[in-house]
């Protein structure tokens, strides 16, 4: 928990309790503040005998030799942060696996092959609008120049190559699982959801990830003035986006599935006159890949329904990303669950998740076997720099952690 | 119609159709196009045998001397446009106001009294957000201090004070009706709405103004994931907002009053992000001041009342503006009812009209007698680059605001 507060003071965010450590966290990708935490990731791991490779997204993998020569077990996760994230989303993940091999390193343990710590660049998918990119282009799923050409949100001119090279993080070895192949990946994360806690239990045996898919829809109608424009005259592009979010919810609500907005811009802005163009995120979520499809297929009927009540007023949908239902591997979801509940003592303490959220091991789980461990977070709050977990909860993780990659290790 | 476009130069903005004149204007307050128009208007006044005052506000009064002295009967209106405005909103009123002059001259007219011409600053309060604020300075219903201060829409620090300096037009003549003060106030407008054209007429006699407020409401939730958040578990700030902004509308549908947003902005604005902000602009309008309280009331107990749903969630309201209901002067509609009908030769081009948008006639109202002309304009479309009126209408509408002035004048 020192280690973790301590590279927090790189991108410190908003203040929202009395103690030092109660901040939120500001670190996008590939900023000044991710370069520092990046220079302690690599020094810390290098004094703890690890041989430490980037490649060309940044990535960065730290390795511990085994007995025997091949590819590393890694436990893996992200130091880049929301524009108004947490201490524990990423962060903790990393964390939990220099801490493993520090307790290698104060045992003498000897692993039977490799084992490693990956820090994926640009997981939040914040700055450089594709989450998980890195690991990603990794997996060979993402084409590298798509990844380098990305563009920072928000109007900058960066790309993601120009920032890995400013920042000293332009690795020479290629972004892929053939240069930089890997045994296993498991991943320690916050929950970010509020089950754990509900139920009270310590640790969630991730099974697999529920699919999702991000679209951009822009509504278009006509700027005019709001005293002098009868309803009968107008077509309100932001009264009908609001209809459709509205919708969207109830769509999503019927079918079991999740639908949320979280960036909406309008033009031209300004109190008395209708927008006449409005654009804004839709994220749908559900367990089967087939329910998410339905519920695109539905709201597209029905925002195409909602829009032709006014001749004047048109919707158009692009796809950003789609990102299929993961199933974990069976060893590695049978290595948690055994550390689980080695580690909390309890069945009853462990319970078998989907998490909601993807993350880098659903790239990785294309490329080798990989299974995540939950641990509960306050209140399910994450992506707000309120979310917390208990130091208690932050260490039984990071136990269950190494005990997996040593499971994963002997098998 | 020469003169109106060899002006539009001066920030030109978007093109939508094939003539060199078909592009929109984008002219913002004290901007150095505003202060391009200006200057000319200054010089093209003072070689028509004007005197030119500009006031602390930036007002500008072009008065040409009558057989006697005492306070001018004025065409008055504004050349600042909206960020995508059109051609004609304000621009018409000032260039038939100096080609009134211009007819003057060329015919060596004498008045009974001085006639004028005014530029009001900031009409369109697209860049200072209070509209038609510089005439609520000279009526005495808005402190100089308070405008002087109002600080640049969009993050910038630019304040209606530090612009009229650097342009040069920060007048050392008090704005203020006791300083500056006219005989009477004609505005000749597009209507900015549908009906002129529908019903076919050519003058709109306008009798008053409807009644409107603005507001800002603040919506607060809570940030969270939308991957890992169950619906029971949120504090969606945009998804209620959609939902005051269906319920706005739906309620002054209900009581035939306007309801409009124009602006929303959201935070964090992550796709991944539920918003833990909102905050909106709502502009309320009706002809009676009560439907405004009525409507204002019914939507403070709904908004509270759909926020109530869930306790994380809570909907704050402010007023920024309190625009009341205005009649015009008696005998000013009487002097644009009888021009209209002498340059259109029928009553039944004529109509008596209530303006749905604010101009700065309400404020002149208050201290001089008013009234105003409407012209139509294309499809109703306003505050949009598009807005278009014909040369023929333009021209039938500086007829009948020249007759209104001499009309006056003579009486
Ligand atoms: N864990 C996380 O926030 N991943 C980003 C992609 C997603 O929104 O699921
Ligand atoms: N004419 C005009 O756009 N005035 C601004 C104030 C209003 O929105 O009514």
């Amino acid at each position: 928990m020192e280690d973790l507060h301590h590279t927090c003071t790189w991108g410190t965010g908003k203040k929202w309790g009395r103690q030092a450590i109660f901040t939120g966290m500001t670190r996008l990708a590939l900023s000044d503040d991710d370069k520092r935490a990046r220079d302690w990731f690599v020094q810390t791991t290098r004094n703890l005998g690890c041989d430490v490779t980037v490649d060309s997204m940044g990535n960065t993998f730290a390795v511990r030799p085994g007995r025997r020569d091949g590819p590393p077990t890694c436990a893996g996760s992200h130091l880049d942060t929301q524009p108004t994230g947490g201490r524990y989303d990423g962060i903790l993940g990393i964390h939990a696996g220099v801490e493993m091999l520090k307790v290698f390193e104060d045992n003498h343990v000897q692993t039977e092959y490799p084992v490693g710590v990956v820090n994926w660049t640009n997981e939040e998918g914040a700055r450089f609008p594709i989450s998980m990119v890195s690991s990603g282009v990794w997996a060979g799923e993402i084409p590298i120049e798509r990844a380098h050409n990305l563009q920072e949100v928000g109007g900058g001119t960066a790309t993601m190559k120009s920032e890995l090279e400013r920042i000293g993080y332009l690795g020479s070895v290629p972004a892929s699982y053939q240069s930089i192949p890997i045994a296993a990946h498991f991943e320690l994360h916050i929950e970010q959801g509020p089950i754990l806690e509900a139920e009270r239990r310590k640790i969630g045996v991730v099974k697999g990830v529920q699919a999702y898919r991000w679209y951009t829809i822009d509504v278009t109608g006509r700027d005019a003035h709001t005293g002098t424009t009868p309803f009968s005259s107008r077509a309100d592009a932001l009264l009908l986006a609001a209809r459709l979010i509205t919708r969207s919810h109830d769509v999503a609500v019927k079918h079991s599935a999740l639908g949320s907005t979280g960036i909406l811009t309008l033009s031209p802005g300004s109190v008395n006159t209708i927008p006449g163009h409005v654009r804004f995120s839709l994220d749908i979520r559900a367990p089967a890949d087939s329910t998410v499809e339905t519920v695109e297929a539905e709201l597209k009927n029905a925002f195409a329904s909602l829009a032709s009540q006014n001749s004047k007023l048109s919707v158009e949908w692009q796809t950003d990303t789609t990102s299929p239902a993961v199933n974990f591997h069976p060893d590695c979801i049978a290595a948690v669950r055994a550390s689980a509940e080695s580690v909390t003592g309890s069945a009853d303490l462990v319970r078998d998740m989907v998490s909601g959220a993807g993350h880098d091991s659903v790239y990785t789980s294309r490329r080798c076997p990989t299974s995540m461990i939950f641990v509960p977070c306050r209140n399910g709050v994450s992506h707000n720099p309120e979310e917390y977990t208990s130091p208690e909860d932050c260490a039984i993780g990071a136990e269950v952690l190494m005990q997996s990659v040593l499971r994963y290790d002997r098998l």
